[in-house]
């Protein structure tokens, strides 16, 4: 019996989260049957981050135990031939038999994707928040500072978490802009008036806002309540400052909403004693 | 009566293409549908470009006759609320009523997406292609100069096109590879094999290529036929040279596979004329 440690990437779009459900498809589910069908034994995989329905990753990361002759590099492959194409093994590779995804030290990083523009694109719509009104990046910069840090963060934590302490430290909280492929393009030969495509108007500004945190740790919707309320800020409802009064006063209802699940996604997960751990297993 | 012109997105993943079919919903038929009802009134669209099944637009056109007291900038506002969150009007305009979207001179801009990494990326599967092997952006940029400036086009044709002449003019073909937001990050700490995430291997090079290319006119499948050629420069399949000896042979089976339709968007349709004619409704 070895143990496994799988890399996830999934659309969110079509799955209840990740955790086992009894009513809705989860991608624990689709792994424990894919995994359970190649090696013909009854698996269940632990995961890292039982993230919300709708939310994707590109790095989440899963243990299993089993017993088998495939090399431990070849899993992600055969896995992929047998998983939905909208779940992908990014990598594996065998993991010290006492290693857990969620009770080992991680640093984790998340992206929270904020599409700003006067008209929602259809084609980003599923991996980003759409916001009509126009953000002050710099002034949501300026918030993103407060993030940073070791905090108590309970202001930024939904009710009904169970966890003891909450505080966690954040390395980085970055935000910038980048203008999607098609926006602020235009032909050198058109003037605005005859544009049919994307001319940049006085009132177009579309744009992909990123919003990307590092972190040794995250309480319940703690990254879709930063995005909500940095949303808060852009829009010039909250005033940078006052996200370090929102912190200090540990009050959820001083910060901004919980932003929508879509817009999340969980980029990397980080093991720092993972390199430690492995000498078991040499 | 007058004539409006609506500027179009959509996520073609649901559609059986643009154009109104028996069996299979399209984005015509959806136009139709909505533009109708807003306006109690029997309308039916004049598309620019009658995309395939699957290929996305940012910037599709069409107009419609229709008589109406709701102001021509506001149609685009009252329709989104009508249509389902894959299509957007992104403006809406009067024009002259002789003005027809396939039959007046155009510029159009395509771009053709490539995913290039040893795993697909479940999040932008619906957008571009995936390519498994490493592409030679060099020599895909040397291939392309090929096919800027006025050829014809009938090597990257696909059969079953009525049209008479295949001459056309592409002013500009550009190939460009971005890093995807996830990929090539890595974060301070990390050690190469201790990373869970989007640890950068010898083996891993993910990025987005993007072939982005303006012209006069394309016919039937020529961009799909192009981004096809061009991913055999990239592999190796067929030199940079070749792409020229191509476009003179007018062979369609010298030139490379219909890349898959999903990885095409429609841009951009520019009408130099519209100026012009917008005289007549002013």
């Amino acid at each position: 019996m070895k143990r496994y440690m799988l890399t996830v990437a999934y659309d969110g779009t079509g799955y209840c989260g990740w955790q086992l459900q009894p009513n809705g498809i989860t991608v624990e589910e689709e792994l424990n049957t894919a995994i359970s069908r190649l090696l013909q034994q009854d698996i269940q995989v632990i995961g890292a981050s039982r993230t919300d329905s709708g939310v994707h990753a590109f790095g989440n990361v899963c243990v299993f135990d089993a017993d088998t002759r495939i090399p431990a590099e070849k899993l992600a492959l055969a896995l992929n031939q047998r998983l939905p194409e909208d779940i992908r093994i990014r990598s594996s590779r065998e993991v010290a038999p006492d290693f857990h995804p969620r009770h080992t030290d991680t640093i984790k990083t998340y992206e929270y994707k904020i599409y700003n523009d006067r008209i929602e694109n259809p084609v980003t719509r599923l991996y980003s928040k759409f916001c009509y009104y126009k953000l002050d990046i710099a002034k949501m910069q300026e918030a993103a500072a407060y993030i940073v840090g070791e905090h108590d963060f309970t202001a930024f934590c939904s009710a009904g978490s169970s966890v003891q302490s909450k505080v966690r430290t954040i390395y980085s909280c970055e935000v910038f802009a980048e203008n999607t492929t098609f926006a602020g393009e235009s032909h050198a030969d058109e003037s605005k008036s005859s544009t049919a495509g994307a001319a940049p108007g006085p009132d177009d500004f579309g744009r992909m806002i990123t919003i990307r945190i590092t972190g040794n740790g995250f309480l319940y919707n703690m990254v879709r309540i930063i995005a909500g309320t940095l949303i808060d800020v852009g829009t010039g409802r909250t005033k940078p400052s006052e996200v370090g009064e929102i912190i200090e006063s540990k009050d959820r209802s001083r910060a901004g909403d919980t932003a929508e699940a879509r817009g999340l996604t969980l980029v990397k997960i980080y093991y720092p004693e993972l390199d430690t751990l492995d000498d078991k297993i040499k």
